[in-house]
């Protein structure tokens, strides 16, 4: 077996395998193809990493170091089949929080995965460095190669279970994508009211802040803690013609008095 | 009227109260007393910055330069008549987001708001710097006092009248209240399966980075996007003994969802 995964061919060219297959580009492996159904974005990310693409799965290049499978969760399950079976040698990973390691059993002898914990959009750079990955594989070897890896990347490298890695990944929606809702309908109020969404930065700035060093538990501030029933009334008033903002309000209302309590 | 205001006395003893008057007893402002009903916080406060305090309202000082009153909405509106009869000529504000100025109207002849946006709790530091104030009065002089005097603390201040306010208030509850709520859940969810909260700060440092250059709208990520029903129902079956995370869960996310086919 290879003392390092050099070849590497990403199958996916959303925002995670774009920037991954950037990232290990720039520092210095061979991407040396990349697969997608969707040729605008096959072709986008291939130039951007100097490789050829492909969007028929019968003419991805078999035998590569590397797979790094980076596609919606109900589409990696039918594509294994497809990329799998000409390169019994290679080593095949997906990036996916909440699947499992086991869909690659009895598809690839050498398998694993490699999940960064981020929010990636295309059109913002990412600095690598501090995200954690968390790698599993079926054998130790492949996680060692795996962890060198991901580590040419970044410096917070760790093994996680599949078990581990879905409550990870729960936990990262609250924490990332739930927040950046919240973020979302802070700016719809302010825009819909002719006041500028930058006003707020210092607070949800401060807000993140915090929380390195108090427990989110211990942070939690706002009229909900005390619930505040004058002002809760009055917030519910104002979102009277947006239920489902109003419906969001009183449940994380209730849930933020509800914890206080305990 | 004098050009400056000096002499200011809190009432109240929470969280605002707490560091707006370290922050002008820093500055070299007069904190010349603290009233709280509650002895333990007047006292505490009262030795941090090194004035008397009184949990009587008959006893409360008159005639100061500046009353700023933070506390709890309901208090706020029994509080007024009793502390404003004995001094005339003074300058009445209080901190909170949600109240109109209004609620002075009959019981002071110079009044108004002083709403720093920020989240408080009382072991943690503020740098006040950075943070926006917003100020209503009602003359214009007094105004521009209460400008000078946020001056002091912050770089950050604007005028904002009770209307706007109030949306900047709903507003920072999402951003700041309701974000935290997120990072709590997210918290639970790993303690509660052996995993550090600490794993998530560089995902949580880059959700809020990130919407200094992109529109929460576009930085938007996360299986609610697509409305991937794969992932939403394995997150929904590991959320099924907390019927309120799995409620929250399913709300937020098609939230993201009818936001993204907006």
């Amino acid at each position: 077996m290879k003392q390092t995964l050099h070849s590497i061919v990403f199958i996916g060219a959303g925002n995670v395998a774009t920037h991954l297959a950037q990232a290990f580009a720039r520092c210095g492996c061979l991407v040396c193809q990349i697969f997608s159904r969707t040729e605008d974005s096959a072709r986008t990310l291939a130039e951007q990493v100097g490789c050829p693409y492909t969007t028929s799965t019968g003419s991805i290049i078999s035998g590569a170091d590397l797979y790094i499978v980076a596609v919606k969760d109900a589409v990696l399950e039918s594509l294994i089949p497809q990329i799998t079976a000409r390169s019994p040698q290679s080593l095949f990973v997906h990036t996916a929080g909440s699947m499992p390691m086991d869909v690659w059993k009895g598809h690839a002898a050498r398998h694993g995965v490699m999940y960064p914990m981020q929010t990636f959009s295309k059109r913002r750079p990412v600095d690598f460095s501090a995200i954690p990955f968390f790698i599993e594989a079926n054998n130790a070897a492949d996680a060692g190669l795996l962890k060198e890896l991901a580590g040419r990347i970044s410096g917070n490298i760790h093994e996680a279970t599949s078990e581990q890695r879905r409550y990870l990944h729960i936990a990262a929606v609250f924490a990332c994508n739930f927040t950046n809702r919240m973020y979302a309908i802070c700016e719809h109020l302010l825009k819909a009211n002719g006041l500028p969404f930058e006003a707020m930065l210092p607070l949800i700035d401060e807000t993140a802040r915090k929380v390195h060093h108090l427990s989110p538990a211990e942070a939690q501030t706002g009229p909900a803690c005390r619930y505040d029933e004058n002002v809760i009334s009055r917030h519910l008033q104002m979102l009277s013609d947006e239920p489902e903002l109003a419906q969001i309000y009183e449940l994380i209302s209730k849930s933020i008095h509800h914890s206080m309590k305990k």
